[in-house]
């Protein structure tokens, strides 16, 4: 976007993970599928939340609707029973059936007692609605975008234009994936928070950095209005509980609301949130289990974490989303074709 | 089922609709298609909630997650602009992506503004685990499935072991697809409320049926734990807000309540309900809409019906499920079998 | 009520507790203040969840409501928190403002640090609206009634009309408290679920006592209209979190379904659960806690003694309720004269 | 607060209402009850939805937590039934009872009715924790300031260190009651969005002034952590369903979001929205009630509007706090003292 990267502004407080990444959190990997040719500007993006068995070793997990204008699946059964028991996949709207299907497919392989001697399984799969830029109805992911996404998964992994992020637009700029994390130290131990956003949203005149309204000064008399979502994936190795997690999710929204937007009405903006510690076994050993759980004192440096790292994650997808002439012709001529 | 479908079973006291099915609320519509063979026992069941577009007029609806054991899609757009604004397809747990994909395809073509001038759509589709009678690793639903039961909606279906139901278990016994109505006069307009469940749930000892305890009859010493789900659709004519219906919704559970069940651990109990008044549409004319909405004192009418077809439904469903020997051996052995 | 004691009705399966009442849960204790004469037809009820300091030693615990007409204070704190930190007061509704300032001299009293170095507490008051045959608008309930209620709490209690029940309806009769407890074996060690609830609900039309729809041949043609309401407590050693809880708290409503309700548009039915296992400390020793949880594979266990003593507990305060002439006459003529 | 009131600050871009205030939504009316004698810093801040009768007419209402750990009543009621059907109250977190036990007595003062021929009534009384400069142990609120409160509403009203607000903290310095106001034009109609706070949160090194980071110039290295609370009261007179206003409420986070907080652990931080359109009669005329309601579509002019109103609220009711030295001797030694 039209602003300086290597410019001194501060996201809050907290000391930044090594790789200031999502995949700061041990175990977290992230994988692309891009697909970007003509009219196809769209793609995959998977997160794993640790390198097990996710339906075997269940994490801790939590889900919050900041605004439901959104299709995202497998919500229900996260805040039922508080775990993830799969990989998370983000993809474009009208894409979320067939990354379910191939989500499936996925942990069958893994799994042959899925469906047969045990339940069933509940993907979850998030999207936004990158049909500014994408041509969203020709449905152009495919299972094998999915497949690909989710063995691409690494410790490193790009930000910006790239996976489900590919046709993004974000505060009237490219959009796309955004990635940061922050260190918590309780004692002697340090945690990690890592966050990960799909940024789709935005107003251009409301955007700020960091505090700074640059949104009034880049944006056109006319603009688009405030459309898109944005999909935010916290992560941590903090003991939290389903209803700590649940807590967590909700400091996204402080973050996502540093950068200016007033969540608009057609802002799908939901956070799913997980723990790698005490994670739950499929089949249990005995009829309880022994965890360990952080007092809610401790809660201030979780928040604080997630608000700072949503922040950054933001800003981070507009900085990261290389783009050319003909998308940014598109994304200005949005402001008069949109009604 | 083991029990006499010519009893004078008496669920409530209110007057039936006319069919004592859904679709009498005027406008509704239901369509199955059914895949039978061999280890194939699957299906889907599609609700219409009205004869036009569903996109441009959209009914208020509201969802109750009851326990979210389940892989419902769709719901939280439901929760948050409380309205409907495609037809409800039921499935298979496994196949909730395919029937979303199809969903969303049909919903295209009849719409070519969604993705292009206007955002996307919000396909609903809800589930049981028909795993214990079907091979549901088998991913055996087709788009073209989802297509036919679209296709086939009408004011006359069958109930029992067809469409989505075609591979339900249901306390113990063959289970599936019930419906039921009641009707609701106030002045002088009569409404109706009407049920369809897809029931995939309970402990055959604890069946009762309008308060006979006749699964402790039934029921051999030894026998499956109470798994699987239900799936309730709650259709009205009367003028009810996106929260009065949330409300009805909620006393679905008192009428599977009545069944018996204590609602288990692995059964995923969710709840739509519509209404076919009021529907708003999607390119207003005015800033504002005018509507009727029911007086907050009358809606124990419109709840007793939502009880009664409730508890109905799920008996219809069991008495209409025709089941044969091999199913039959398949079901007892599953008390062995099942951990 | 005109129906027999003694009678061998059966309310599910399991195991009852040795007192068959909330109190079999091991530290908790149950007291009453009873205000009668005259007009004046109300009381006090205190559930204190263990012997120790609860501001120190916190529950685990969650609220669920069922159906929202109510004024019980202190629930948005116990769902964010998940832990209850103070005695649990009953009583009628327009009294719930004294019964909170009395709680929280009580807490006052025992901790000198709450509102001083630490902050304040979270009383939880819950209420039925005792109106029909209670002078409700006099605001009879004095703090000293509260604190009476509390110096009472024992492991024997009474039910029927007593305490908060003195003035309460349930079905056309006199209901008041009821309790009723379950045993759950698992593995080598036996853990309770006890219930106890303040009855105030359902037309005598609706009425069904294990099974039976006693209520159809007891009903005058003419019928007052479902009112009022109930709250529901649920105790338990099993070391549940409060996730868990909050699904316990969920099947409540099949218990009160079980006795015929519709849950009325009036009806203000709240559930409280806590667990007496893996109570918090206010002032942590260490960042962590260690817990011990149930696998959520058990749930059903607690799930089953949940609804059944509930379901006893219903019927319980309506066998327990003495009335007499006076009393009988108030509630028939209420068939009348209510609209 | 040590920084300039005469500032060009600039929350937004919306018109402001005439006198910037919650009572520019017409017929809202806000009086105070100020208790200020040496340790003695409380009081009572009342909140009139309407100049007529609140429980025979009924205002649409919702309620959103953010973070629940506060103690505010009446909530679940206007979730169920979306009505707000008395003043709210707003005082200090231990006299909560004492509020709602005076406006019990105010309601059945002027509604004969209550707890004779209809049902009871739903006070709403909300709070924040004054106890850094107040001896809230004392409970020094008595009935008779909730009168004085009430009965000293008006359009007029003064912001800062008064009523409810006496002895409320914000980022490090007084807080307490500020308001502000915006316009919402429609086609020819203009509507009001108008927001009240008390004010009690934040840690002042997060604290940001229309993005300016004030609080990192201005905090000493030592601070107090971010405790206490934040009640919001949004009023508008836009034509909105329980459903939207609680989606309005939702964005009162991005307001106080805004300012700086984490929203920290221990801060209530809850709203109530409330829309004078539309009230509901408790006693109907039909069964069915005609209403207006605003077309999804232009949510986000109120959105915008209750995101600008609640950050300039929070600033106004810093800039407005008056404070001697003693209140900011005291403000300066919970650095130290508070754990």
């Amino acid at each position: 976007m039209g602003v300086q990267n290597g410019s001194v502004w501060q996201f809050g407080t907290l000391a930044k993970g090594e790789k200031n990444l999502i995949t700061d959190v041990p175990g977290v990997k992230v994988g692309h599928c891009t697909l970007q040719s003509g009219a196809v500007q769209t793609g995959v993006t998977a997160i794993l939340p640790h390198g097990g068995n996710c339906f075997l070793e269940k994490c801790p997990a939590a889900a919050h609707v900041i605004n439901g204008f959104g299709k995202s699946a497998g919500l229900v059964q996260v805040q039922e029973l508080g775990t993830l028991e799969t990989p998370i996949v983000l993809t474009n709207t009208l894409s979320v059936g067939t990354a379910l299907t191939a989500l499936v497919r996925h942990m069958l392989e893994g799994n042959p007692d899925i469906g047969t001697t045990t339940g069933t399984v509940n993907p979850v799969v998030m999207e936004c609605n990158d049909g500014r830029l994408n041509d969203i109805r020709g449905l152009h992911v495919q299972e094998t975008h999915v497949f690909a996404a989710l063995d691409a998964a690494a410790e490193e992994f790009e930000e910006g234009a790239v996976g489900a992020g590919t046709g993004m637009c974000c505060y009237g700029h490219k959009g796309g994936i955004g990635s940061a994390s922050r260190c918590v130290t309780l004692g002697e131990k340090t945690y990690t928070v890592g966050a990960l956003v799909l940024s789709n949203f935005g107003a251009l005149a409301d955007l700020m950095i960091a505090g700074d309204p640059v949104g009034r000064r880049l944006a056109a008399e006319k603009e688009a209005p405030d459309r898109g979502s944005i999909i935010v994936i916290l992560a941590t190795d903090l003991p939290l509980s389903h209803r700590q997690l649940s807590r967590l999710a909700r400091r996204a929204q402080n973050g996502i609301a540093r950068t200016g937007t007033i969540t608009g009405n057609g802002s799908g903006e939901i956070v799913l949130a997980f723990s790698t510690a005490n994670c739950i076994p499929h089949y249990p050993a005995e009829h309880t289990l022994a965890v360990e759980i952080l007092h809610e004192d401790y809660m201030d440096h979780a928040f604080r974490a997630a608000v700072e790292a949503v922040e950054e994650s933001i800003v981070s997808s507009l900085l990261h989303a290389k783009t050319n002439e003909a998308t940014e012709q598109k994304i200005r001529a949005l402001s008069d074709s949109l009604k």
